[in-house]
């Protein structure tokens, strides 16, 4: 049976010894969503947001997060790094944005927490963004897509 | 029609100026979840989670999250939380752990932003310490219950 | 004579105190400009740039750091930011662009070094995101144009 | 032509991707200054800051503003500084103070970004603690001198 | 009984409400020294601190991480701090250095953190910077002095 | 005679260059208490703390300082932590709570600033959970225990 990692028999809580593991090059892809009325994402079309400045900013957000994930989470090991991109694209059948993020680092520990924050980071600031206009929109479907890298190797989520 | 409040014309983004708004008693109720397969969530209930310590790291974290709230979101304003409680459940129906968000402040803008990512940030935690067993878990239904307080008042949610 | 404010009389350095000054509404704008080659500047306004996004992305960084001040000025007080902006124009005959930055506050202490702040930042986000294409660009010009409110009333720089 | 290494063809923005960058010795050189009156460059010099203290705050203000750099700059990569050294100077013919810095990492990116941010900081922290004395400072002439390591080897400004 | 404050009857944790509390001054003092060899003392006597570096750098380093109180303890509420002041003398009979701190605020909850806080940073810049020298440095005593406003008034520990 | 490290000849401070040194497998223990009264201590055993919430929020408070460890102390370089644990044991001979670290690191520079960083927080956030109850407390016995790894080698407390 797999163990809860960071846990002890006694439920005390450790930030797990990565010392031994191997520096190699590893990726995460994530995804999430900010689902609102068709009103709300109609508006982000309309000469209100001309230049893209609300996906713009929740992208550069996005980023900047992903760059604080070790402060946020708590047992979290500081990583180097090699690259975050988040993309934030309009889906009138949602309706609402879309967002995917892609880590990398040359590391010790996977970036899959990098990239889930960079997603989750995104989605809040697109809802602060948007709700004077919308106080119902709902931030959902918050998951890994691909991991590659490590010990453990390649994963893909069952699209 | 309402309007950005964050985006001028010719879309370049602001800080919204607040020096005018009246000081008053504000709070702001929020929800999220993480999803998982049943046998992960038993995981929990089993000998290796013995103090709930998964939960009680989670909770501070979104404690510590909501703190962060004004660092994380670009044109957030900076505020004196005067409580954050942050709340998880285990629901078996879900399957999965139910995260709930409590915040306060006496100031000029609403506590929206902070109770939303103390469930965000929450919910990662509750991701990271679980994806060594479950790497498909879905963060989703984020959302504002409850809003009190400021020129607009109160607000609910459609149960 | 005027005095040093965070010295005594041996040296040491302290964070002044504020304790009994009164809460008003403060106002700052600075600004700031970064020098660069024709060609560079012409780089911005070339297909390279179709959105602005070096100039939004500035803007935000310089709102983003207004809200670090304290964090960065060891001896600055934390202050409620009510509203920040930061505009950026290009001007031709610097060449290069130009910053500016108003911040506000209702509390004790004067928000200029937010303001200075602020501009420094976007400057350096400027440096960042054209270093591939000019490394000898030059940040300058950096100053306080306008102070209001506080003990010492208004201030205006000699334009 | 050179192109912006932080925006694609539609202008959104990411961190560059350097994961396939090697690690190499970096350094990097910048500098800037704070003009300000004879009067005011001459209290520093007087009883009033016997130790310096106000040389030693904005240098070691500098030095933890470099280790600061990914959190300001939106693009920025974090890096494992293995130096920074922050020194400031008095210049009786700017009249005001001089601020140099000197950034090494052993590492995929360049050190310029940290070694400019430490300069800004340097001189909004002798700003901040000289403004009760003269407000109308000016911050300027913050540039890159030097710069070795990495694919694209040594640089040097024109002096 | 005193209650912990932090705890609910299922030691489930939150930050205390604090939103009907009253705005008052709030002061506190705290203590705490660094305890060395005499050798090591001496040292800093000597021609190597000319100008009390070591006690400079780390009374700003206290002052600094007296702002950083509420990122650190997970359950402080952040605070408009009013003044942070941090005072390092050499004590041969310790020997070492004893450091003092001493905050204020105008808030709804003390300052005691503030200055506890002040008062461990400043140790460890202290330890971090002989500890070339000794290895066997010893910090303690870190206790709180005085505490003034608040509902429960004054509090003076037993000297 | 061994040297202050951060210090020059006329006393200016810089962060040490250990661009040169060896990347080799480090490791801090350190170790600190927090003395209060019985009745205190007796508290934590009582109803009040059913799951030893309060040890586990310090804890993670340890562990999450040592991450901040080089935002903190201005001359310490930034590590890649790969290991941060905290334990936390109760001791009736005391009386109070004895609070130890360990810390890893694959790095150029040591991690006993960070073990010390760990305990420190941990302490002031017991202080800050039981302070309700006894503000009498003294945090103390703060120091390294063991290092090993580095050019200097291992290194031993007397115990």
């Amino acid at each position: 049976m797999t163990k809860l990692t960071h846990l002890d028999d006694q439920g005390r809580v450790s930030m797990v010894d990565v010392s031994r593991k191997a520096v190699t090059s590893r990726r995460a892809l994530a995804e999430g969503y900010v689902r609102m009325t068709k009103d709300t994402l109609a508006s982000l079309h309309a000469g209100e947001n001309p230049k893209g400045s609300v996906e713009i900013t929740a992208e550069l957000a996005g980023i900047m997060g992903a760059k604080r994930t070790a402060d946020l989470i708590p047992l979290c090991h500081p990583l180097p790094l090699s690259k975050v991109k988040v993309r934030i694209i309009s889906d009138p059948d949602l309706p609402g944005l879309r967002v995917t993020s892609e880590t990398k680092t040359e590391g010790v520990t996977g970036v899959e927490m990098e990239a889930l924050t960079a997603v989750s980071v995104a989605c809040l600031t697109i809802y602060d963004m948007l709700k004077a206009v919308d106080k119902a929109m709902v931030i959902g479907g918050i998951r890994l897509l691909e991991k590659d890298g490590g010990k453990s190797g390649a994963w893909r989520a069952d699209y």
